[in-house]
């Protein structure tokens, strides 16, 4: 996961013989697009941006209603006019960085560690200000986005600069049954048969489509076994810098407690979805993504769980400490971050449950509680200067807290029921029923009754309500009688006092301790190695390769004709028939989805996989199962990236949709 | 845990000044009772027998229905004519035991390591039968049982003589909402109040209560703080003895596995549940087993996530392994078994998975399914010799089998479907859909409309069905189109196939290795450390005790006031109407329940808890969180039995219940 500053092209050059010029670099930086939680690539000149549709699914779903479920049904904009909105879909791409290390270093030299910290935040802010009104810098007059970026913990301070497209369209994606063919089952499996692309637009101020000259060329034929490719993308956040200690407690406390809680709220889901179409609508969303989630954290938990990653760690662990003390200097300086760390551990895990479930939500998880205590806890910051505030409640988070309160989510009062009294019952479980705080909830309840009572009481689905309080500020609070509110006045006294111990015990200790070792880990080794991911853009070159799994050998490539194999006629192996209608028109041994040995995790979803001749072979979508362990550690013999293989993306707008304007600005025409 | 015959009364004496005399243990073992899945003892010389309101749960429900819940409602006999018979209760009383080691031995000497093992279990056999025809010696001549039982993993063989009652009735039961006051979140918890205790009597054959002169008189004063108390009872089974390797497998594997699959049934029979009072009722004694058990199996897991747990099992298996490698002779008799496990381990981790799913059922969670597996194996083991056979088809277990199929036990279509969908579901993930048996089942189904169609279409709910496929044998069963057949018929095959495998590389290396250090271990340790539990007769000592807990004392007892003051008025913190009614009369002070140090685990339900004097001052039903993870370590600083206090006993049957007769007899009135 290499900067595009330090990319080590050299390594490429002797490894694969391949040139990765400083111009191809800025080719593809510039063809690669950040969206809000993924990443896109320009392919045509006019703004055109391919994605993947689980990428978009939020646009769909802005689209859908009143019977009509673009989700379900897919869309293709026949002509530009038909493109749709995506209301809060933002498109960013990297004009410029810059190292202001030094500058931030500066500032705070000389100063007390207190005074420092305040002095580096403050050069962080102004840069980034200074740098946004630079408006003129931009050919299109496209509104400019400054962030400072930490790299390597605080080893390294950087400015990015982005052209910011606040219009983007939806202009294609097929129906959920292919581009999410296999579901819950297939997902993080390979050999896969997804055809998990979309396709999006960027568009000035002036409403006119971008001009995008560099953009990615679509080689149809795609990569051969064995050829370097790359990833260009955001991969989102990776923990490989983590101590054992860290590994230990998310292996013996958060990842085994949150499955657990997972796991039966999947199973809640489920059977409340058997209950009724409607029911079945409600849970889709939440269910899918709480699956994902299980299914990641789960492998996360069997990684940890086997010894040979954690023997690894602490070997590293080992070498490190080792390289430290060989240098006097810097081992005075650094101390022994991972005494403080590991002794901070014992405190979280003293600290867990409650922290959990009263700070944290495992024990009112709705959407109406957490607005409720959204509400009660800006009442209450608000009187108080910014920086003595909650830090979720400084003044520049307000208008995007306002804003949260204000937007017209659906709340479904049986789905709230059921998570609300589902949290409740585990926290009188887990807490104890004779824990104060709970004791005080349910005195005269069930789980179910408050919930229902809570829910059906409360007025705060409506954003009109929400905003009132909002405005009404601590007096308009302290006066409600919304049940909700109550509830989050009730249990706020308690939360706070946890979040106090767990922020001055837990995360102060360890995020000084972590910096420390970010910092002597950079001092020793500098950009040799990767930073850890940070959702900014990252160049990584890898091969297509399939892998060994129980002494099978996995091939790269799948193939269309075992799409047909595979469909079972029911959800979520259900061909659409938009597929069956063309299937006789479609060549069965085109290549469908592909896997590569590129080291990605979740934010490099949509990237671009591409040649070292600069041509975009494959769009990635997801991982195999042994990939989402790379959270912790990458591991080239087993973890892969899978993508879909621009062969069944042709065949799809060709053959199915009949896309014939999209095959002619993507040159297929 | 010891034995009564290697019962250290020495240490007792040294430690407490307490005499526990060959008569004091005598009339102990006699007023000891074996129930099938849980102890009791005897209270008056007229066969009245104390025992768990949980494990009479059968009994009760026997007798429920038509809109009568003896569960709900509680029983009292006010007469002997009254008194209720609980059809399948047995109840042991263990005359007499006899070391048969040397017999045993004998048998195997000079033979091949398969010869002598076959020498061994004819000889158990015939020993056993040789004890039951030996009916003279009982003096009621009730029937005798007889069973051989291995200590220290065949480091000693006995025979134990017990005389059996097989007339058991129900002679009083409180309501469940007190005798499991605070349900699953109080289930394993301390500071308690749960009145958890019912009353039996034995009959013999001629339908007379049975003479039983050793009974334990009961103190209601019960024991003091710090008082030496005795369990006797029946602890049914400890895996102390594991090695690392096998705990690692039950931390790394099978542990988790079996939780999340767990989590996620909890969550579905919880929705499934609130859908209507019928589901309610059909879901209560699953969701109450599964529960408890999922309490069970978490902290078990946390137990072994805990370093220091390992760490000191790590400690303890080095220092056996120097002992041995001290007495070269030993050494190599004994060889590495050690290793030999370990290896299996790596075996039944890869076979993990479809070993679960396939052939034990995880993907097949339905009893219409497993009477379909019964049907369908026992066809084709019946046409075998008995030898050759899969172990639980054998002749010897044939009677059983027929009964469980000809026994008419209440099948839910709708619980049915729950079940078998979510674990088809949770096999297609956890297998993959490409595996083949799931490819094949599933190919145009999902697992929704699976079960359904075999559950809907299956006859296996009726008895008289079953037992005609089973009376028809391999022809019936190979002609039989009942869907549910038919699965298990598709099934088999691989099924048996990965069984195979697993006993061959993993059970059979496993038990001889872990005989070969049980054996060793004894040979150095003789009976100065007991054997692990087994469900046999066990005498343990302990004291009164509280603990620590985050730095603050737990009391060893608690009272009837906090009880009234817990009272939600809802499940299952609900104080029952005949409790409010008498709340006045009731002495608030009086002690509920309490908390000892004393060694137990499941199947000392039901123990009586006795003093020096030989009175009993206390009745076992559970023991704190800690005591759980005492299956692998017994932690005398943390783990706790929890009893009833006899106080709360005779409070009930005075004031609450008014069972003059019942007092009269207890020597209460």
């Amino acid at each position: 996961m290499w900067t595009f500053n330090d990319f080590p092209s050299g390594v490429v050059k002797q490894e694969y013989g391949a040139d990765i010029t400083p111009g191809w670099l800025d080719r593809v930086r510039q063809a690669t697009v950040r969206l809000s939680n993924c990443t896109a690539s320009f392919v045509s000149s006019t703004g055109l941006m391919l994605t993947n549709q689980h990428c978009v699914a939020a646009c769909l779903d802005q689209h859908s209603g009143g019977g009509r479920s673009l989700l379900d049904d897919g869309f293709l904009a026949r002509s530009r006019g038909a493109e749709l909105s995506c209301g809060a879909q933002l498109a960013d791409v990297l004009l410029e960085t810059r190292n202001i290390t030094e500058q931030v270093r500066a500032a705070g030299r000389g100063l007390s560690e207190q005074a420092a910290s305040e002095a580096r935040k403050q050069t962080l802010s102004r840069l980034e200000q200074a740098c946004e009104q630079d408006r003129a810098r931009t050919r299109t007059g496209a509104p400019l986005k400054c962030e400072t970026v930490a790299l390597y913990d605080g080893g390294q301070y950087w400015l990015y600069r982005y052209r910011r497209y606040t219009d983007v369209r939806l202009v294609f994606a097929p129906e959920r049954d292919i581009a999410a063919f296999g579901g819950d089952p297939d997902n993080f499996r390979f050999p896969r048969w997804s055809l998990d692309f979309a396709l999006l637009r960027a568009y000035q101020a002036n409403g006119k489509p971008a001009q995008t000259p560099d953009y990615f060329e679509i080689n149809p034929a795609g990569p051969d076994a064995g050829q370097l490719v790359f990833v260009s993308g955001h991969p989102g956040a990776t923990e490989r810098m983590l101590t054992v200690s860290e590994l230990e407690t998310l292996r013996d406390v958060d990842l085994p407690g949150w499955l657990l809680r997972a796991a039966e709220l999947r199973g809640r889901y489920i059977q409340f979805g058997k209950s009724s179409r409607e029911a079945q609508r409600m849970v889709e969303a939440p269910l899918e993504s709480l699956e994902n989630a299980i299914k990641v954290h789960r492998v996360e938990l069997e990684a940890l769980l086997d010894e040979t990653l954690l023997r690894r760690k602490r070997q590293e662990e080992a070498a490190l400490r080792t390289r430290i003390a060989a240098d006097p200097a810097l081992a005075r300086s650094v101390g022994d971050p991972w005494a403080t760390i590991a002794k901070a551990q014992q405190v979280e895990r003293a600290l867990s449950l409650p922290y959990t479930f009263l700070e944290e939500g495992a024990g009112f998880n709705s959407r109406l509680f957490n607005y409720a205590r959204l509400l009660v806890r800006a009442a209450k910051e608000r009187t108080k200067p910014s920086v003595q505030r909650l830090r979720e409640y400084g003044d520049p988070a307000l208008p995007r807290l306002e804003q949260q309160l204000g937007a017209a989510l659906p709340v479904h009062p049986e789905l709230e029921k059921l998570t609300l009294s589902f949290s409740l019952e585990r926290m009188r479980e887990r807490l104890g029923a004779d824990e104060p705080l709970v004791r005080t909830l349910l005195a005269h309840d069930t789980p179910d009754s408050l919930a229902t009572r809570l829910i059906e009481g409360s007025k705060l689905a409506d954003p009109a309500v929400r905003l009132q309080l909002w405005n009404g500020g601590a007096e308009a609070v302290a006066r409600s009688e919304d049940p909700m509110i109550d509830l989050a006045r009730r249990v706020d006294p308690a939360a706070r006092e946890i979040r106090k111990r767990y922020e001055a015990e837990v995360e102060a200790p360890v995020s000084g301790a972590e910096q420390k070792i970010g910092q002597a880990r950079f001092r020793l080794l500098g950009t040799s190695v990767p930073p850890d991911a940070t959702f900014t853009l990252r160049l990584n070159f890898g091969t297509v390769q399939g892998w060994r799994e129980n002494g099978e050998q996995i091939e790269p490539f799948t193939h269309l004709r075992r799409l047909f194999e595979r469909d079972t006629g029911e959800e979520p192996f259900r061909v659409p028939p938009s597929w069956l209608a063309a299937k006789d028109a479609l060549d069965p041994d085109s290549k469908f989805d592909l896997s590569t040995n590129n080291d990605i995790v979740g934010g490099n979803s949509g990237s671009p996989l591409i040649a070292a001749d600069g041509r975009l072979v494959g769009l990635v979508f997801d991982g195999n199962l042994h990939s989402i362990a790379s959270s912790f550690e990458f591991d080239p013999q087993l973890d892969r990236a899978v993508a879909v293989h621009p062969a069944i993306m042709l065949e799809a707008l060709r053959t199915v949709y009949n896309a014939t304007e999209l095959l002619k600005e993507l040159g297929w025409q």
